[in-house]
């Protein structure tokens, strides 16, 4: 009974999140989905990040078993072919040991924020950008962003509806840096809390209007309050990136 | 009557073109409705390139003339509000001199080609390359396109629809270089022949897919014959970037 790893890429805008559910399509529902096709089993393929509804990957993974064995690149074409006209796309598919867990496994999980600074509306980008209609200060950005940098309490940017035991994480690195009229923002850690990236993107944007300073993003962090943190960033500019074993 | 520059970001799917026309949608013609709605008046939007069905814009620039004066930034905000939902955006607006001519005055057009190679279809950016199942060699295709390079006459390059005099055009520079999974071709020149940059590109991609050598594509050039030209490249890979003046 081989395990797969599959790495994926999809655009978050028209389903529900990653986790299957009730009231809505979803990137887990979508994949189980044409794994059926593929094989006539019914699977539950387990990713490395519970995305939310509208927020997209680059280099989603996930893992799932088969009884039938195929040829790795049998189940990646295989997959995009069932998976269409769905926005997801298996970019590789690879036999892995069966103790490989895409979640557990995980060492490190890349994420990538893009806020577009312009009057003008997001149209070549448009579901892929937080649209902002005003210049932000990318430095006092970066600046603040370091306070957030290794082991904290993250209550003040954790989601009230998270199920991690403790608030508790190691951000390894946040980056905020100008990307051609863009800002783009890049985090990096073993895991994150429910909502962490999207929270600290809030308040780091009232940072670069100059509406807090670099400091009071310190405070935020000491208050271990949810009531401190600036109004979350909208999901269709996250993307994960990649993740780490 | 002042006359206004605008510049414009545009995604070319849904549209037959730029030009105004009896059998489908246009970006001039969105542009004229915008306009009307501002302003009260009928007027005529003269672009710098005559962009193709499906292809898209970072940078077109047009001109218009209006009896009534509004600030610059008012017609930007203005458009951008009435050109809604459509896919246009206004990215800035100028006054300029009666002398101005968004076609006759450009100094140089530069076009992007984005070709995504790998087997998974394009999701995040469906509709926004040519999406090839293989590897291409970007050396070969980058070294066969310096034979482009200069004045030509490029009738092997131009649709049999072409209205333009004169075959015969100047080429300042095209590069092809690997970009994160993808080739980007770079052209630039003070004008192009209708579908010089597609067919350039089909012909190069027979050179990065091996069936045709380098030197074939000067073979090619050299024949001025538009039966020796390449399959046509997608409209959906290419972008207007830039218009100088």
């Amino acid at each position: 009974m081989p395990r797969y790893r599959v790495t994926l890429e999809y655009d978050g805008g028209p389903f529900a999140g990653w986790q299957r559910q009730e009231n809505g399509p979803s990137v887990q529902g979508a994949l189980e989905e044409a794994i059926f096709k593929l094989s006539g089993e019914r699977v539950t393929v387990t990713g490395a990040g519970r995305t939310d509804a509208g927020v997209h990957a680059y280099g989603q993974v996930a893992h799932l078993d088969l009884e039938k064995e195929f040829a790795p690149g049998k189940v990646r074409d295989a997959l995009n072919y069932h998976l269409k006209p769905a926005p997801i796309a298996v970019l590789s598919a690879d036999i892995v040991a069966a103790e490989f867990h895409a979640r557990f496994s995980a060492a490190a999980r890349h994420y990538l924020y893009r806020i577009l600074c312009r009057r003008a509306p997001p149209v070549l980008d448009r579901g892929r950008v937080w649209h902002i209609m005003r210049q932000l200060d990318a430095s006092a950005m970066e600046a603040a962003a370091q306070y957030l940098v290794g082991q904290h309490d993250f209550t003040t940017f954790r989601s009230s509806e998270c199920q991690a035991k403790s608030p508790v994480k190691t951000l390894d690195k946040i980056e905020v840096r100008p990307a051609a009229g863009e800002i783009h923002i890049e985090c990096k850690a073993r895991s994150f809390l429910h909502n962490q990236v999207r929270s600290m993107v809030g308040s780091l944007k009232l940072v670069g209007e100059g509406k807090w300073r670099p400091e009071d993003l310190q405070g935020a962090l000491n208050a271990k309050d949810r009531a401190a943190c600036g109004p979350v960033a909208l999901p269709e500019g996250l993307y994960l990136v990649r993740v780490d074993y």
